[in-house]
């Protein structure tokens, strides 16, 4: 039988960490976006690692220019779940052949996205091998100040940043599994997949505000439940509020688009959690800056998830995106 | 025509880092063993990305074990060569399938050589794929005193810790290219291919005393050329002072032996230059710890690398390990 992923990494490594004399310095270690290590009194570091693998997390058709956003991307993601400041990282390329014109698309469209989000590239490693591209990126927050998954309490809003269920969508289409007439839509939904927009300066607005935050990678429901457990606390989400683009909405069944937002991978938007309180201030502060904030539940005592269809109970799944279980995406 | 690794990189990602607007606390970015980011007055961190690919790096039937260990002491390596006391890692581990007893071999070993060289592992990212592993490793080191590769002086000698050579003739032993009468010899080289010490304690020992340091994982020559060009000076080195082990003297000819520890890969001895006023305390510290020192030349003017062999030339090859050209080491 197969394990899942978050099974293995916990299995094997989590564990270990914290059997070890773990060191002063050490804030958080393995289990959130990103880990913390303190560097002094101002700050903290987060850092966070990601990989792609061709096949895997993009379609083997995939232009070097939209592999490079992604990987930026799916980086700068889980460090604007930390509410960090994205500034150093290190690349790990593994390519079949030393293909110039691919290289050359790569690097340009890497390094442009890494310095429009203020990340300096320290250096890398490239060998020869299939497909494997890895960054590694080391954000900044004032100490003691960043989001993190285990912090969410009883009475929380929770809220979502942008729209759900538009890169899942858009891989059917990537894939020719479906195919739309509307060419704006089309469009649309495949940039959702290839071009990902990493809430970095949502993160950080957020962050004074919230409790807790996760990006959503694996799916609402999966990443949720990632912070119910950290947190042990549970929830309920008013699935009739889940926020969905025109696009998917106008090209898919509603019961179609809902499955897209609840259980489909890559959305790279924000989960947070916050004192009702903070939730007027914080949507205002949003909206002057131009970006959506929607409220899809609230979080409750015990361990529960639990969904609402306008009010009438919502049976959810135990689906998620999980790269040990899904099958490949080779196209 | 295929592109070597250090062009590529150069080329691609290099350049990029010295158009950009540079962040102040970036003190030294792509091109050394590790970059270098100043935490404040008193440390900087070095940061360093080293990937191992099946049948690239090492032969297919490498046990989970031995690739543990060698990932743990490349990565080392890189920070032993700058002196630094490694801390934080992060790994990226892309696998064919999620086999258990894989992977507890693979993280117990793992795991073992990180906490004795005082390194906590933060976290990481598991996905499927081809095998290809990858660790990013945090040294910390005094501000301003990490060793580098543009520091050689003219009159430098130049010196090296271990032995060269032995990984390999051991690559040639697993591989079967090459058999061994001598079992311990033969057990003595596969180890030092397999298991490979980085010289931590050694680079932390040497640093104060050393003008410019690197690791020799691409072979002596390679290496040491590295060092010429970004220090602008050129060396002599004397062939017959070049450190070897018994049990490599004793399986191949003397010209083989030579050609291994000129051009082989993966010794992971560090190499260094310092002042000719520290060569003699060094060595009595290095000495007392039980850690051998070898002098084999000197940093001269200009820019050519010159070899003599007990005082007769001695033609070098352009040869060297890289990835891109190297046949795969598939067994």
């Amino acid at each position: 039988m197969a394990l899942g992923e978050f099974d293995l990494i916990r299995r094997f490594f989590a564990s270990a960490s914290v059997n070890t004399d773990l060191p002063p310095d050490l804030v958080l270690g393995i289990g959130d976006d990103a880990a913390i290590i303190r560097v002094d009194a101002q700050r903290d570091f987060v850092i966070t690692t990601d990989t792609m693998v061709a096949g895997r997390h993009f379609p083997l058709d995939t232009s070097p220019s939209d592999i490079a956003h992604k990987l930026a991307h799916v980086n700068l993601s889980d460090c604007a779940a930390m509410g960090a400041s994205p500034r150093f990282a290190t690349l790990a390329l593994c390519l079949p052949q030393a293909d110039e014109s691919w290289l050359a698309a790569f690097a340009q469209t890497l390094q442009t996205q890494l310095q429009q989000h203020g990340v300096c590239l320290l250096g890398g490693d490239t060998t020869s091998g299939p497909l494997n591209l890895n960054l590694t990126l080391i954000g900044e927050v004032p100490s003691g100040s960043a989001l993190r998954r285990d912090r969410a309490q009883v009475g929380d809003v929770i809220a979502l940043t942008g729209t759900l269920g538009d890169a899942a969508l858009g891989l059917q289409l990537a894939l020719q599994a479906q195919h739309l007439k509307d060419a704006n839509a089309r469009e649309y939904l495949l940039r959702r997949l290839h071009r990902p927009q990493a809430r970095v300066q949502a993160g950080q607005l957020i962050r004074p505000h919230a409790h807790a935050g996760i990006d959503i990678s694996d799916g609402l429901i999966q990443d949720l439940r990632h912070v119910l457990q950290r947190s042990n606390v549970g929830a309920i989400v008013d699935i009739e509020t889940l926020p969905l683009s025109t696009a998917l909405r106008h090209s898919v069944s509603n019961a179609q688009a809902l499955d897209y937002a609840l259980y489909g991978g890559d959305d790279y938007e924000l989960l947070v959690t916050l004192a009702e309180p903070e939730w007027s201030p914080l949507q205002a502060r949003m909206a002057s800056a131009g970006m959506a904030l929607t409220q899809i539940g609230r979080i409750t005592a015990g361990s529960v998830l639990t969904a609402r269809y306008c009010g009438q109970p919502f049976a959810l799944q135990a689906r998620g995106f999980d790269h040990f279980s899904v099958d490949d995406i080779s196209s």
